[in-house]
């Protein structure tokens, strides 16, 4: 995606072993260290504190200082890395299959939801709550194995486009975030995604689109199967959620896959409040930081009222927690990679 | 605990810039690279066959050529890693903690299982089934949280002994395969847990005793619960089983887990069987390595009839399958760290 993230592609040996040599070899060595790694956040109290904090974490003269192992950064993705608006991405993918699955046999389409979904009228699966919403995941995220099911998303996201900026879903990411997440895995931080969204879509383009690999993706669980067909062994995507990650399940998820409470931890919204608050709670140095979506120009403008993405409990947390709240208008020069900085 | 774990502290780029810093200062650097990497596995089809696979894997000539994000290799704990009888370790932790709860409150043993437990009586438990074993564990690992119980973990393996060899449980650790973790990590590969243990008890010792970090352990998951009391925010251990990371379950949680098929894997016993048959399904070069316990000199001598680590179907399929099965007692020099080598 961006020049930033192509870096990623390589293991974290390689790229401190070429930062070794770089300053081994080069006299141009603490010009290349004085660089910007945040170019396209704007100078203020949110980039200041961000440097500030890595910057005493990694520094082991610091009585702030973070062992690498302990160095552990987590994010929301949906409104923290890219956008989610006028509604989740994975939502608009599971439109997209029922219409699909829907044309290619006139029976699937039996229920209300499915139907609403087949014909692309979101406001009337909406409508129909949690409920409607688990049938369309079900309906639509199962019966194949799960590297089947990744593969059919890695193509939708290389075909589809959002209904209001034509831009490919991955062209929707926010490029201040990428540099955040190169600038933090160059300082020694292993870097997650911890998502309400489902984990084998995010799968489907965490590593090419913000470096993140997939082991490092944390998200909701599908009921999962393993069979072998025809002496076949698979994992199939069975219908039925898991494993709900969101609000108190972050942390639950969090422990579960990397056992370590994180150092810093990103989101948007209320879902993301328990991380917020478990994480900043351990002991010695914790970074929380919210990307308040307040730039109607350039991307959306939302928080307390929103159906999708509310913040509203963990805005008002935000200052007695000392968290950091980004202002997106005012703290970001650009928000998504193809933008020109402003 | 054996000095080749020590090693592992440090993160993969130190001991690969070491290691390229050896290579590039030190004329025995040749001499180095030809150390044995197994001193403990004695010459035979399967040492050779772990090499000949690491090697091929690793070599960028090689057809079979694996890159490094994709080798991912995968390890069951309980008799592939260290010790399983006279029955699992975490099972006589369980006891021991029933005995205690039961002395610090008089009331706790109320029911038949809890009973037998708090006064050890193994047989009784076991002959209770999966009932009475959910109810013990749900009884002896609830109601802390999660950060709370890894520490009675390793407070418990500081000081419990085995009830027969008198040794402490993280000293019956399989020597042979430290140094095979170790290599394998030498040679690019990422080394995961994947058991059907407790992930928060393994946590407690698989760091220092095996170099593997928390974040690589997948294991069988309890009931948990976010909650803030008195403002402090905790994940808390709850009664109940939410996911058993055993036979097809093994696939599942690798999947959820890692989200890649792994490339070298190995267990002992038929709740490893999908794994085995999943990933070495895949395509281009895969591993299966079966741990036979033949070695009731050294060991214990178990297969198709054990009440714990039955191997019967997985042996039986390994020869069509093309696995290495490991015959303890001809392919190993040496058992335990502390032992001598023969």
């Amino acid at each position: 995606m961006s020049a930033s993230s192509i870096t990623d592609r390589f293991p974290n040996w390689v790229r401190a072993a070429a930062l070794g040599l770089a300053v081994a070899l080069s006299s141009s060595g603490q010009a290349l260290a004085e660089a910007d790694p945040l170019p396209s956040w704007r100078d203020g109290a949110a980039k200041t504190a961000v440097l500030g904090f890595v910057e005493t974490t990694t520094d082991p003269a610091s009585p702030k200082f973070v062992v690498e192992d302990a160095r552990v950064a987590v994010f929301d993705n949906d409104g923290t890395l890219w956008a989610e608006q006028p509604v989740y991405f994975q939502f608009l993918f599971a439109l997209d299959r029922a219409h699909e699955m829907a044309a290619a046999d006139l029976a699937w389409a039996a229920t209300p939801a499915l139907k609403a979904a087949a014909a692309g009228d979101v406001a009337a699966v909406l409508a129909g709550g949690e409920a409607a919403l688990v049938e369309l995941v079900s309906a639509t995220h199962s019966g194949m194995s799960v590297e089947a099911f990744t593969a059919e998303v890695a193509a939708w996201l290389a075909e589809a486009r959002h209904p209001t900026t034509g831009k490919r879903y991955t062209e929707m990411v926010y490029q201040p975030m990428l540099e955040l997440l190169d600038f933090l895995r160059a300082k020694g931080y292993e870097t997650y995604i911890v998502s309400g969204g489902g984990v084998d879509f995010m799968r489907a383009f965490a590593e090419p689109a913000y470096g993140i690999p997939p082991e490092n993706v944390i998200g909701s669980l599908g009921n999962a199967s393993f069979v072998v067909v025809d002496g076949e062994p698979r994992v199939m995507k069975d219908p039925g959620i898991a494993f709900i990650d969101d609000k108190g399940g972050k942390p639950i998820g969090i422990l579960r896959h990397i056992g370590r409470r994180p150092v810093f931890v990103a989101g948007n919204s209320d879902g993301d409040l328990a991380m917020l608050q478990w994480a900043t709670a351990g002991e010695g140095a914790r970074f929380g930081l919210i990307v308040h979506h307040t730039d109607a120009a350039r991307e959306y403008a939302y928080d307390r009222e929103s159906h999708i993405g509310r913040l509203a409990e963990a805005l008002d947390a935000a200052a007695a927690s000392g968290w950091t709240v980004v202002d997106m208008a005012a703290d970001w020069a650009r928000v998504f990679p193809g933008d020109p900085a402003e």
